[in-house]
């Protein structure tokens, strides 16, 4: 038999899954025990030029020769966003055909309804190139994960901040001059802000989380900073006290209750995490049998989400060609109260600019202290001689978030701090 | 219905399992969809006291107990050793049992064939304990990874030789010490010599290279050096170079032809995998479309090695359950042969002890450039002011290996050359 293929998009990893199916037909057909078949793929434009040729008649501009195809048993969705992907996904599902997506939006809003419709067609989604590009994420969290309760999901899941954040680090750049360079050499979007703001790590780390704690996560529920603020002084200050600044997507269940962040934190030097530099992910899970595992590789582009891709085609590929039925996976449901970050207990870093003269810091001291915010370390650094300004960098031992804030508030309002400059969370 | 579940060895592992099975009974069957029962455990001596508790009945001192009870569907192999493990395996998969296994000898020696043997009989063998405790490694190669042409492995996948090795480097402390207080604290046997001499590494890194090269490597074909000539001086000169030492095991495949070692290497400081210390392991793999990805973690200990038996255990019994076929893979032959370690190209670290006087390094340098071995940087250090002797590190440029050997061979026998005290090679 023959496997047919669907695909929805012929975009960077469209084209580098067509590709792939063409170049390396041969390997992939002994992988799977059939030969595969591209049978259409749906693009918006079929005069645009494209880097490789596919055969004529392939393209088209109506989602339903692909849907209606019965020769098709896979439908590969790599269009992206939320509408139209997720009605054609669901009316694959519905027509009983298999179907692989990289779209982190829908399976981040829709994921356990499609698992859901899935399981009642007799049919399975697959979602490896959600999340991490062709990093095995979704299989092991699935599969060889399965008997570990997991505690904690430390990710850095988003390349393009970790390229930003490495070159400030590195070379002292600001914020904006290093979105800049990562805009030029095509790390960044020209529209940055799915990146910078941490949306795109919400959505996947609302995936993972969803999986990991078998309830699920929505990407509203994530609490999310995003990396504008930081400066080239937070990096400076961070690596005199022994830290890196990442931009993390957490996640944790403790007695039943979840908390999903995403935003800047220092964490220690000696950690694999803050050793991760570039446009390179890592996912560190905790889990109560193998302890901590990372997974660490490329999190985007062509070549590795294709290989993502892939591997979920080639799943589906020996299964509908040895007639061996999807395994039914429990469904989700929404169990697990994830609780707001006003209730987060950790240790924080408060940068600021205050008057250069006596008592300044016992003003600042009795904010924190009449809120329970233990000081752990401070430096104090003269800035401005002639305007009497010196900088505070305040290191917390662990408090709640809700008073770290109202602190905040009642600093800002103190005559001898001109600014609070910054407060990132510390983490690990 | 219900999983029966039978174990063969009831050491440091296949306790953690029953453990498991038992304490986690309740989230294990809702993983799996059916209820663990743990019919019978196979043990040498019923009386030993063991640290849990078993219920009465279930200990077993004959094998066929379990393999010729009916209601056993899946038969876990801990007891480790060549035989009669491999014995046991193949009359489980012979009636039709499912295998589950953490043994690293049986499965490099045996593997295929077993695979052969599951797949005549509609069943399965697993082995993701076998490699790399808890780490999913068996499942991302034979799965995620599956659509990559892989093309190199590099691993560290023996945990005690890493924390030795860690101990030397952090501590500047001399192997035979390093390793006494590895043994003192459990980290390395009392026979450490499957450990020290890369025999456990060896029998991981052939079952990694089958699965990921699929042409069978045995492990006698694994070229092998171990870490007992390592001394606290190499650490101190591969630091000034930019070095660190680690014992990798090394795969790779080109043009069809498998290259698979384990030994000392000097790599980058700046790598990932020279910042991976004490007990963790890890294993960088490179594919063409996934590029470099990495996985880390805990390799051994029962409970990140349960972590891997329990992931196989739940995997067969939701097929079990649902009445699913196990997914046959292709039989993996011995196409690809393994080249001889004479015909590795790399650079060389070379310490030699030679008399402190004019023209020495001039008669080493023609010995290494008549066998077009050229020199990228040297050391000199003097050592023995009184005896007039001198420390020499060379750094090679890319050379062949048996050209290196013939050149330490001929500088042994120049009169100004006392000791060649080691070599390593270069990797990454």
């Amino acid at each position: 038999m023959e496997i047919g293929i669907g695909l929805l998009g012929l975009g960077v990893v469209g084209s580098g899954v067509a590709r792939a199916l063409t170049e390396k037909s041969q390997a992939l057909a002994q992988e799977a025990g059939s030969p595969f078949v591209l049978r259409h793929a749906l693009v918006r434009d079929p005069q645009k030029p494209r880097p490789f040729s596919l055969p004529q008649g392939l393209l088209t501009t109506r989602a339903q020769d692909i849907l209606e195809d019965e020769k098709v048993h896979i439908v590969v969705e790599l269009m992206g966003g939320e509408e139209p992907a997720v009605k054609y996904m669901e009316e694959a599902l519905k027509r009983g055909k298999y179907v692989v997506t990289a779209n982190k939006e829908v399976m981040a809003k829709h994921g356990p309804r499609l698992l859901d419709l899935a399981r009642a067609h007799g049919v399975e989604v697959r979602f490896e190139a959600s999340v991490g590009g062709g990093i095995p994420l979704i299989s092991p969290f699935q599969q060889d994960l399965a008997a570990n309760r997991v505690s904690a999901i430390h990710a850095i899941i988003n390349g393009t901040t970790n390229y930003i954040l490495t070159r400030m680090a590195a070379e002292g750049l600001e914020f904006s001059l290093a979105l800049k360079q990562a805009q030029a050499l095509g790390y960044a979007e020209p529209d940055p802000t799915n990146d910078v703001e941490g949306i795109d790590a919400a959505y996947k780390l609302a995936i993972l989380a969803t999986i990991a704690f078998k309830s699920q996560v929505l990407p509203q529920e994530v609490y999310r900073e995003g990396i504008s603020r930081l400066s080239y002084k937070d990096f400076r200050y961070a690596r005199e006290l022994g830290f890196a600044i990442k931009l993390l997507a957490i996640a944790k269940e403790q007695d039943g209750k979840i908390e999903v962040r995403v935003h800047p934190v220092l964490l220690s030097q000696e950690t694999l995490l803050a050793k991760v530099e570039g446009a390179f992910n890592a996912v560190q899970v905790e889990g109560d049998l193998v302890g901590q595992v990372i997974f660490y590789g490329l999190g985007a582009g062509a070549l590795p989400t294709s290989s993502a891709v892939l591997a979920d085609i080639l799943n589906l590929a020996r299964k509908i060609t040895q007639g061996v039925k999807p395994i039914a996976s429990p469904p989700i449901g929404r169990e697990k109260p994830v609780i707001p970050i006003e209730n987060l207990r950790t240790r924080y870093y408060l940068r600021m600019t205050v008057a250069d003269r006596p008592g300044v810091l016992a003003q600042i001291s009795r904010v924190l202290g009449d809120l329970q915010i233990s000081i752990a370390s401070v430096i104090q650094k003269e800035t401005d001689e002639r305007a009497g300004m010196a900088e505070i960098v305040i290191m917390t031992h662990p408090s709640l978030e809700a008073w770290v804030r109202e602190a905040l508030k009642q600093m800002a309002e103190l005559g001898v701090v001109k600014e609070v400059s910054n407060f990132i969370r510390v983490e690990i």
